[in-house]
């Protein structure tokens, strides 16, 4: 899954761009719940150390540890729920997410608040497949996240779809074009945000929340 | 103020992006209520019909017409207050947001609203100059923005500030230095955003809300 | 329709009280989309200018150009949704509004929240016929409005009905009638409104927000 | 102070519009606190049962036993808090109440969320005397409401006062005459909203919520 | 029903506390809506006057009087809708209410939004049967409920039930064992909460809100 | 400080409760921001094995793996700021947090929102002093918690205080004494209302969002 992130984002960063897609190989193989992001999140702002990094994108909708990362590094970083969701904000009056399993519902519920998206998020769907489902080949996967997509058009009021899994990253172009709405997939969507962000000079504000943890 | 946004537009543009700059000219010369963005959204709808633009900014941070001009076409549309908002958002737990005239803050409060911002707008300041008082050399009005960005540093218990009008785009950059928070302002916010939207070939979902208006 | 409006207005206005339906001859001849709403807006504000009116009522249930109609007199100034739904939440704990497009709810949603009736709006139904079928004799448009109330009272959970197009208001009494619940419209809801507040002497404030728009 | 409501009342009031001002003569003399209302509810709701009644006002700024009393009767019933911050919301973008007890402010907050009006009331402020100097002879009420409203209208950024007691009824065309914006009293908005909604034939809803109670 | 809750809550009290069990003998023989709320709540009130007395609960779903209660005691008081939902908001991420009457839902709807339960609260439900329905042997009253709380969990997403009547409160545990998740009866979780915030001492605060009523 | 903690603990822990105390070893000393929560939750959930625990209370205010924690275990968990602020509703109708640094309100924040307590919590203070200045004899915090707990009932219109540290458990009942009010340690708050939740036989929903994690 880490490598098809990488794919994913290579294909829409700009030339010079360099992704560097990693897992911390000590992390749970998939997250779907919250003990499984609590053990990732270690692992993962253990990978952030290096100065010459631009950016960070947190590969997992769950945006897990995004508020720790921040406080540890200067250079932006982006969830990628967080990045989908704004997007899909600019794009329709309203969205639907589809995600794996029921249970990571709640995850999501959670970010929408966090980010302010009660009005634009109308329904989360799950297909109730396990996350490492999306990576076999010949999977019911795909065909479910297409149908859910479906009845979220027919039945939430939305115009457009987030991809609620890293793991979905490499149908989104795909869905968009058999659907015909924007079907908006986080790693993409982050990657170009970031490349933005990076641009335009800004950074983490060091200043009160996002200040560096203090030394013990 | 038109010639000043294409100039800090072009910017922060990538290299293959062209920036057109206009205003239409039978519209008020600055919008600083609701009657002045009544007035102008119809002139400023009018100067979308082309067919070759990948996407619109609205250059005034009350994002007059944004809806409306979400439905005449498919490229994507942003505003600059909706630009600078979700990048602040990125940067920081809160923001502040400092604009010229206070009764043009019952617009951005309810651009708030509507942006899901509730949560990251710690506040919204007014320096109380007209909006053109900032085209004229040796005004007060880069000392006043100053003043009120430190106070809101100070009592706001934010992290970043969104500069509340495009008359401010040019100083971004320099009360970023000079205070050591993000300091955003929409116009660039808008043109990174927008290029990365376009770059990943997502349009206005023109499912429902935003579907090209019915014939009459 | 406008005269329509202006029957239903008069049927129920004081004695003593003159309407002067009006519709400005070059805006659209219906209001479907965020889009004509701003091309109307202009054309409604100009017909404002006489200092001779007592205040006004903006006939159109998307309350278009409110805010603005509101800083350019002193008169008070109410929109028919407004109205009907302010209404609505003194005779009933809950509501559902019926309208004619789908995609005019998205309009209707943004005044719910504007006015504070989220929690007094059930539901927003729509029949999906344009606007001007409400003018056609022998249209069905009046007899799903009905099937569309019923529905909203036996899966909504509410005590009452808001119309949400100034061309149902020659329904509201019939309607009333069959259902035995309260169905609002909002022309002769703002008629007895703004009758109310004309007698109280009371204006719309000038301090602030709804201050006359700056010289240009 | 039920004579001062009454001569309120009929000074606002339709030439065909009478009023019957009434007190319950065994309830607490003053309503401050969540106890007083509590046991003036049911003397209130007693006093309901004339079937001649056209509509019903309950003349206290809590708006005690709104609820109960609309499930008594299918006349339409309205709170003075509940009419006064309705008109408020038409004529300004944000208000600020100016009440007796500081104690009643907590009651005043939640009818604020019950009616939706937590974005247009701006704060909620207190003179700090009980309800009953109000009806002394040079008490220094009067001054204190006077530079109470003063204080909201520099400090709160709102357009308007909403009088948070009975009591206050007379003040308001003075105060709104001296301080140049609308500043609304309950009673003399409820006669005018209810004689509108008597006018147009609207009761409370008997479907649900507000359906007589259970017999016993 | 009196009696039922005097047992229910026995079963559950430590040994060293004494239950006293109290029904106001001339108010109504059920709550059902708002009027018979406002009518039980001085005689509920009136049963307060023992300063003996450690801690109070207002045995009835629509926790009337709470407020009032707590300013003329400086016992702690709790309200057993209160109690079982907070109570429920520990053990899952979400509940559902099972109540009699639909038209009771309403009195529920303001509790949850008076406690903040509004994202906890995922649905409130009603059997449609009254009150004394449940204290009627062989009433189908509890197959009733079984088969909504099963609903609930199907339909809702919600990890555990609230009861939604002191009548039901010696149905809890049965139903926890039979549906395998929480099932939470408001005056058992009333009696351990009092319980605790005695044993630590804690009192209603008399300082502002709750501080006892004004003498007359 | 856990040993603090326990000691408070077990002086309001019923007899036949026994209360382990216990620090990860390899956690962070202290526990100031998101960064130093993240690295402490894999170290508290692995201290969670064993089946003989009834129930687990989080000992930092910020609540730190709550969810986590509730995914691994049948038995009920609570966190300590949960608990404060839960009980301090019961007590007063509004409650500020007195907190260590500023940059631990945006925690708090969180919670509040999480909990459902944005009407109750008035304000969210901190002395700006670490977490363990708390533990140092002779250190001004204790003075600057009693100076800001009466800034707070002075400025916030609150009526209880709850302490926003687990370091502060121990003076919860002198300032309560001093400050005439309620003032809410979590840590003892926890302890009773877990032993509730264990004396009714309630467990930690199995059922949705709380189930066990994934196999992997």
């Amino acid at each position: 899954m880490t490598d098809k992130m990488g794919t994913v984002a290579r294909a829409v960063a700009s030339p010079n761009t360099e992704i560097i897609a990693c897992n911390p190989p000590s992390a749970p193989v998939s997250l779907e719940c919250h003990y499984d992001e609590a053990i990732a999140i270690p692992h993962l702002l253990a990978e952030m150390g290096d100065s010459d990094i631009d950016g960070y994108i947190i590969g997992c909708f769950g945006d897990p540890g995004l508020m720790a990362a921040r406080e540890i590094t200067t250079a932006p970083v982006l969830g990628i729920a967080e990045a989908a969701m704004h997007v899909a904000s600019f794009l329709a009056t309203g969205f639907s997410i589809v995600t794996t399993l029921s249970r990571t519902k709640i995850i999501a519920e959670h970010l929408v608040i966090n980010y302010g998206m009660e009005r634009h998020c109308r329904n989360i769907r799950a297909i109730d497949l396990p996350v490492l489902e999306l990576e076999i080949k010949d999977s019911p996967a795909q065909n479910l996240i297409r149908q859910e997509c479906q009845k979220a058009l027919q039945e939430d009021g939305c115009g457009a779809i987030v991809l609620g899994c890293a793991g979905m990253a490499d149908l989104a172009q795909k869905l968009s074009t058999e659907l015909g709405v924007p079907v908006i997939d986080g790693v993409s969507a982050a990657v170009k945000l970031l490349e933005g962000i990076v641009a335009l000079g800004l950074k983490t504000s060091k200043q009160g929340n996002f200040a560096f943890p203090p030394k013990k």
